[in-house]
């Protein structure tokens, strides 16, 4: 059994609670393959969360590096299955750029400098080559920070019936949420905030700010650099090299961000008191 | 500053609690790029956390059915840099399979059928095609279970330092613990313990059974039942497709195991009490 929008399944399982078992009905987070089309042809498939799924394209191309911006995509469509339905699980994006300007940043995104072996610190560098320096102006109050910690997780309606979803928000310099989306994977969920940002023409993020629901690596850190959000919160931990990357980018790294605290890994400067 | 493993970095964070801000050293999870060559030829790059990168190229190569057991691995050795100097993070597999054998694999495991559209039925049968169903009539009592939750919690020990860190246990099926990998990758965590396995010829783990820290994906109950592991536990959630691959394979499913209670979601007639 499905809810209206797919994102949650029912389904009976044993429940085991000292020594006692139980039939129970248990809600489960709704996880499908999605194909991503460039132009007809097969480019990458990704296991999500159903829903959002054309910003999930929109943030992911942009996050990658395919498209520089919301202009470059003519238009996303669902595939048709053999009746002329439209597909659940696929759709294509059509770009407006030349084919040849698409192929070499298909190359470039692939290949990684490895003039003096593989590393963080040349890992960092083939982001920093493409992804601009976040140079945004601003500020942000350690209470409103507080507060959007509190906000992201009430916030959270897949995850309080399933436990089973990452969340993504984006939020105003004076706290409001402006969008928040979830999925199974912490990569969609960013993607599909950034995604939904981007249909609405407000990249770059730069009066606002990224919080996502559990730890911070470096691709995290990555799609908020692409989005060009100055702050990135995160209710866990952050890995060395996203802390490293925020620090190269210019972006505010927020990690712990609970109840009456948090940690500022990098770029503090930006939170006032 | 890194521990003597690598694994932990201790880095300057500011620290803010109840309005009062103070410097502090932070623990926080390496994470480094990890490029992996087949035959001295790129074939991925995966983000993850230093350490035992032999059992993570061979639980990956295992998991997506690149290889089919240990014997078709002739060796695993590091890139040596311009100076012959071995690159802490390349790795080369060698094969013992033809050519043309593992060129099969390579497409075959890159194309999935879409006879009828791309949906999880079909994700799941292009699966089931290759990895066997588990029929091990192995059984564990309830209570051994619950003692294997508490286990894995106290066995982590980089994630009481960081928060930053996915693990993943193999137990035998007393609740002995028989291996513990953790990694900045929830995927890399498993790929490691089962790699671990496979070094010491332990696959298929039939009389054992596999634990990981976090939220059990589709991915998850693949590289388990790509390993041959029976029983699959998890301190969290798991998704809608994990409990219908698990289903499909013979999977025993067991979700938010923790103090006193958990869930069996697929195949319980493995737990006795």
């Amino acid at each position: 059994m499905t809810n209206s929008d797919g994102k949650i399944i029912t389904r009976a399982a044993l429940k085991w609670r000292r020594g006692v078992t139980a039939s129970v009905d248990e809600a489960i987070a709704a996880e499908e393959p999605l194909e991503i089309r460039l132009g007809g042809r097969r480019f990458t498939l990704t296991m999500r969360t159903p829903g959002n799924d054309e910003e999930l394209a929109r943030g992911f191309m942009l996050a990658e590096g395919f498209v520089a911006a919301q202009s470059e995509i003519a238009e996303i469509r669902r595939v048709r299955g053999r009746k002329g339905e439209p597909e659940a699980n696929a759709i294509d994006i059509i770009l407006n750029i030349p084919a040849d300007g698409l192929r070499e940043r298909l190359k470039r995104n692939f290949t990684m400098s490895s003039s003096c072996g593989v590393c963080g610190k040349t890992t960092i560098e083939s982001i920093a080559r493409r992804i601009e320096k976040i140079h945004a102006r601003a500020r942000i109050d350690a209470a409103t920070l507080l507060a959007i910690g509190s906000k992201l997780r009430e916030s959270q309606e897949v995850f309080a019936a399933t436990g089973g979803l990452h969340a993504c928000g984006i939020f105003d310099l004076n706290g409001k949420l402006m969008a928040l989306r979830e999925d199974i994977g912490r990569h969609n969920a960013v993607d599909k905030a950034v995604g939904w940002a981007m249909t609405r023409s407000l990249l770059p993020l730069s009066k606002s700010m990224m919080m996502v629901s559990g730890r911070v690596s470096f691709e995290i850190v990555q799609k908020a650099a692409a989005a060009g959000a100055p702050i990135l919160a995160a209710v866990s931990a952050p890995s060395s090299l996203a802390v490293a990357l925020a620090d190269e980018l210019g972006i505010t790294l927020i990690g712990f961000l609970r109840d009456s605290s948090f940690n500022a890994y990098a770029h503090p400067e930006r939170v006032t008191s």
